[in-house]
């Protein structure tokens, strides 16, 4: 159903609160609020501090231009020249300036008295206003009454949200691997992860659609689940891009089944597409205007959501920092006001501090600058996935193959194998030729990291150790020569034994590295492999 | 027993760990710490935005110097000369600034590319170690391996505390009249709030003694409480303070059945001693130097605490701004080693940019400035205090008696009459005497609040609505003509029904309003009083 055509309001979900989420109390201070912003009014409600206490006189920032990063790939002189500008620390950034006074000079100005003054859970009405028009324009919704509602970050959202609409006991869907602190966010409050299947989109929606109709609590032990959490873009660990056709699909089985679905989406904004080995590649060239760019993205399960049953969790972390602790939720009005409680007897608003740079910063950019500066930001990562990617075609001898099961089919698949030595002394013929695949990797499409599949199967003590504790060992080896990987057992959605069956997994990122360390690191890695390859442990 | 002689390590209180606080995982990065920071290591383990990307180049702020406010009140061109300096927002406030940039530029430097990156839960090095020498100093907790950890604001602290040692169905000892919001986070999770009687000092420990002793599980249904929520500062709402002395008697009870103590203390140094009505004042100087200071303020649980049964929670609320959402703390290692998995999974590391600036705040004005901040802060406090009580002094009769029973007990309270009415007509016998005592209430001697205890049996709808519908219509009729009190009922540790006994109340706070609106209320409060006592609703 293409829920554009119909903006209806959202359905009558209330019967999916916890019995926390129900049992949040209506705030006290609602009779006050009629009362608020009276002209003249005098409030000795409150334990406010006088402003005239708070020993700021002003904070400024110096903001970067929006247009900081090209909206080019590569250039003339060198692929890498725009690491060398984001690395020469030099003082060539293009720069303005912002001061938040502490009182306003202008109705309407961001000012310190209110700003870093305690204040409603919503947060500042300025920042709202951006939000508000950022998601209308953006993710565009499919039913009429959604509101937005700030939060503290991505994990903190999560685990209102889990508090809000899960009761101890109940199962949650979730894709076989996926992101383990949220699933650390959960589990005290003994909610029970129910791993889905997935391909090289994600979630698979036969997958899903066979979980729910067999679903049998007296096997089980518990009821279907009625909630689903999700990373769709930049899937976390596996890197994969869940496009509208897949989201339509697991949309109208959760309508089937009324479930809810909890969408963490931090890495939209880092849909990198299709990776080119470097010989083939061409320029990619943002140069469209806005709407193509938008349009250009694979959309948010809003997009397909007529009935307000999609909680989207949104963060400034990847886009503008992790220190703001500042993102927001998209939802229907009921949730929103759940949320809302649950945050004033909680983290309150976000930081005053947070809030006034986020907003200064958007309020000089604009709509228009922000929205350029993630078309910059985009490219960005798709330069460093691609570089990457390229410093594994160097260290290794990939083959490529197409995958038709497990989390990668749908994708090709790169079975990375080791190079010959290259040597003075006389090779052997063992030496002069590729190694069998030591691992194996599907090219991510969003977000910052590589997956890495191990087949270790060759290792002298594969059969005594297994893999899982070969996993750890040669993760040890990585660490040990300077070079920190994340293991692949933590993102198992359910808890991983020493005989857990399957193969060893990395999870590899390249969002923070410089083209010199992501490149030693990668030859570290096949240093190390080599030579663990030939140890009995 | 008196704690600073034994200076042992904490007990085991384990065993006081609730489900949720138990079930939370050790950090799956664990074996990642051990690796971190070494120098040249390569990190590809988390999800870290390139600090290049952050899109601010510096942070600045304006501080005010510590020596702001005067160490003494009055003076002998005003007594409210403090205030015109407050309120003019003159340019003449002391400031000095400092600048936070993307980089260091020596070690050790604050900066923005780790200041607002992904930071662990345990926040920022320099500012713990701010936050621990105040703590040692300042409170002085009576054991030898307390610990701290910074949180995004106590009521934050509150809610995770209640996670990590409250199960549903268990009780929770406090006063009988208590911060609302404290309960609004507790109470969704099923904790049953248990009250407790109290005095002028806050609650009484003959009441709590009582009530463990005599606690039978079969009549109330749940077992003996185990964990206690106080304010014993400035009490919220009733004003009062708690000494030492109390503080040991309840300690020694906590310590008989076996209770953790959280205390939540943001009006620790809102300290205002007793009141002294205008005419017999004399000038409060603050010329005793660090310690003689520190020794005057009536100490925290922290130094009777020789067992670590105590949580205590902090906030830069009340001494820097609410919009920080920033706090710590202070507990026994067991204890912050699950606040701290917690924090992980839900609100993670406080803002950045708060950290930022807290921490630049207190290195600029070392802990020697703060402390001087902190004896001003007190006294502009008092003054506050001190003017809005004569405002009640000119706009009432009062008649000072002294309370032995209910939660004045101890102190000296203010019985308020109206005054004759002023008029040119000829005034009738009933006009010129004083009305009956409509309202009373005790001086506070600490924090942002005056508790007023209504006596409205006058009333000619007194016997048909009751005190509760009385409270809310009158606290209308204030509403109404321009004044905001707060509802008295919403204290209540347990629900008010209309039938619920008892007078009605309202909280009202002298913390934010300049004297001329503190003046005006207190004669709108009046004026409408003497209207309201006339009207049959």
């Amino acid at each position: 159903m293409m829920s554009n055509e119909k903006r209806g309001e959202a359905i009558d979900l209330s019967h999916h609160l916890s019995k926390v989420g129900q049992a949040r109390q209506t705030s006290p201070l609602k009779s006050l609020h009629k009362y608020m912003g009276k002209p003249g009014l005098i409030s000795l409600a409150g334990g406010l501090p006088n402003a005239g206490y708070f020993p700021f006189a002003s904070v400024s920032g110096e903001i970067l231009a929006p247009d900081s990063f090209p909206l080019e790939t590569g250039s003339k002189d060198s692929s890498l020249s725009w690491f060398w500008k984001l690395f020469s620390r030099s003082e060539k950034e293009r720069t303005s300036t912002f001061t938040v006074g502490k009182y306003p000079k202008h109705p309407g100005d961001l000012n310190l008295e209110s700003g870093l003054q305690y204040g409603l859970a919503t947060g500042q009405p300025k920042l709202n206003e951006i939000i508000r028009e950022f998601v209308g324009k953006v993710f565009q919704p499919a039913y009429s009454n959604w509101t937005t509602l700030v939060h503290t970050g991505n994990t903190d959202a999560w685990s209102k949200t889990v508090q809000t609409i899960l009761n101890p006991g109940e199962g949650l869907l979730v894709s076989e691997w996926t992101y383990p602190s949220a699933m650390a966010s959960a589990q005290p409050f003994g909610v029970i992860p129910v791993p889905i299947g997935m391909d090289s989109e994600g979630m698979s929606s036969i997958s899903l659609q066979k979980t729910l109709a067999e679903w049998d609590e007296s096997v089980r032990g518990f009821p279907r689940p009625r909630v689903m959490y999700t990373v769709p873009i930049g899937q976390n660990p596996t890197g994969t891009t869940m496009g509208i056709q897949r989201k339509k699909e697991i949309y109208d089985i959760c309508v089937e089944y009324d479930i809810i679905i909890v969408e963490d989406d931090p890495y939209y904004f880092l849909q990198q597409g299709e990776y080119v080995p470097k010989a083939d590649r061409v320029t990619d060239a943002a140069n469209g205007d806005d709407e193509v760019f938008i349009a250009s993205l694979a959309p948010s399960y809003l997009k397909v959501d007529y009935q307000g049953r999609v909680i989207r969790l949104d963060t400034f972390s990847k886009t503008v920092c992790p220190g703001s602790r500042l993102g927001w939720f998209t939802c229907n009005p009921m949730f929103a006001e759940r949320l809302e409680r649950t945050a004033e007897t909680s983290s309150q608003a976000p930081s005053g501090f947070t809030q006034l740079y986020v907003a200064s910063l958007l309020l000089k950019w604009q709509y228009d600058g922000y929205i350029r500066w993630l078309k910059a930001l985009r490219l960005q990562y798709k330069q460093r996935r691609d570089y990457f990617l390229d410093c594994f075609g160097e260290e290794f001898h990939l083959q490529k193959a197409f995958s038709t099961e497990g989390y990668t089919a749908g994708a090709h698949l790169y079975h990375a194998s080791l190079k010959p030595k290259r040597s003075f002394v006389p090779l052997s013929e063992k030496d002069t030729a590729y190694s069998k695949p030591l691992f194996s990797y599907i090219a991510p499409t969003s977000g910052m990291f590589v997956w890495l599949e191990l087949h270790l199967e060759e290792h002298p003590s594969f059969t005594s150790l297994g893999y899982k504790a070969l996993e750890m060992k040669l993760w040890t080896e990585i660490a040990e020569a300077g070079v920190l990987f994340a293991p692949g057992a933590m993102f198992f959605a359910t808890k991983v034994e020493d005989d857990t069956p399957g193969p060893g997994h990395f999870r590899v990122s390249f969002s923070n590295s410089s083209p010199e360390e992501m490149k030693k690191a990668v030859s570290t890695f096949g240093t190390v492999l080599r030579k663990f390859m030939h140890t009995r442990i």
